[in-house]
């Protein structure tokens, strides 16, 4: 590709940050939702094996499909949106890297999902959804930073419920969420039949609170679940430290 | 107490163990469940406020009555237990510590505990109830091992009912388990009113998956839980060490 069609593909006001991962590039616009260190700890936690067809739910700049179709041999990975200008930007992403072969970017709300793609579909389903429930005193709740943190547009039940439907028997589901709603999460994928297996805390500082709970489920699955060993950022105390 | 009492009230087989603990001792029997770490971890993370009453829902040999009323300004502690030698042992280890004014041994089973005391009668309830359901692979279910550490006397909805009708508006309820059963303990807790509200992970290394879960729940609480930071034993990598 040429310096000229890079340009083109970047808008103004937009930049182009470097994943430091084989050359990958992402296109963000700072005045939407850029990707944080979640979506990074999400593509490290998700296991795709190789020829295997996955889903990423709220897709946002791309950020997941393009990661993972880096650490893994997935075969296909696809990508929905349901904010079209996001859903293009994230496909001039894919075009920049190219990528059109490995992943697709879809226009289209989570809520209808399992109308959007075929039943039983996908092998893999990821997510990094809003963490925060919609009323939790929200000024602009149309803003695209507004949509990715809040459940604005889906709420957890929207993603478990299509995801139910979506998976193959026994297809893996992976989300980054707060712990304060661990308990909520764990009886809502139970009862959409996808069953917490392989769980995950990620303490900022050993002597603090996790800030994020990484989550596996599988669709169809017995109830037992394992807690892995800790992700720890700072492998101190963070007293002395600022935060 | 001279001698000559004090030996009165060790039996032949029996052992005394000093708690460590203001002087404390207690009389455990090796053909029987003797207590560990856990016992010692639940009683740290059992917050009782001065004043309160408190029931130990199969308290064995009655460590987590004595560990609490040394810990804490709790009025009264009653543990239930329903096995007749290890309930009369422990009111000996109760004797022993001159803790008549403050601790009572009840015998009786956790199934009916709701007919044994008043309703809504207790501000806190404590339990380090067996981890492993009845059927895994038990050779011997009527010995006292097997009582303590399978569900054959109680199973976690026992627990979880009775502890709903014994326990006030916003009493609290401490129990340790193991993190694989994590997914049922919260969906079961919710269900029985109890809703988790703090939780703590026990990690023998820092490296290694939790081998603990310390849980704390509130009678007719909301839905939010706060994640503890680590209790990580040694504080170093697991590689290297023999286990």
């Amino acid at each position: 590709m040429t310096s000229e069609t890079r340009a083109s593909l970047i808008k103004s006001g937009e930049r182009l940050d470097d994943l430091q991962l084989n050359g990958l590039e992402l296109i963000q616009d700072p005045n939407k939702f850029c990707f944080g260190v979640d979506a990074v700890f999400l593509s490290d936690f998700v296991r795709v094996k190789p020829g295997e067809t996955v889903l990423d739910m709220g897709t946002g700049n791309g950020i997941i499909p393009v990661l993972l179709s880096a650490k893994t041999q997935g075969k296909k990975f696809t990508g929905l949106e349901i904010q079209p200008d996001t859903a293009e930007m994230a496909r001039r992403s894919v075009r920049l890297n190219h990528l059109e072969e490995r992943i697709e970017i879809v226009t289209g709300d989570i809520k209808e999902a399992a109308e959007i793609f075929k039943p039983a579909f996908f092998d893999v389903i990821t997510t990094n959804p809003p963490y925060m429930p919609a009323e939790h005193g929200l000024r602009n709740p149309d803003s695209a930073r507004a949509i990715a943190r809040h459940e604005v547009m889906c709420s957890l039940d929207d993603i478990l419920r299509e995801s139910m439907r979506l998976l193959q028997d026994k297809g893996r589901f992976y989300m980054i969420h707060r712990p304060f709603r661990l308990t909520e999460i764990m009886i809502k994928m139970n009862q959409y039949k996808i069953e917490p297996k392989r769980i995950q805390f990620i303490y900022p500082y050993i002597d603090k609170e996790p800030a994020m709970v990484l989550i596996e489920g599988v669709r169809g699955a017995r109830s037992r679940v394992t807690v892995e060993p800790p992700i720890i950022i700072y492998d101190r105390p963070a007293e002395g430290y600022r935060q």
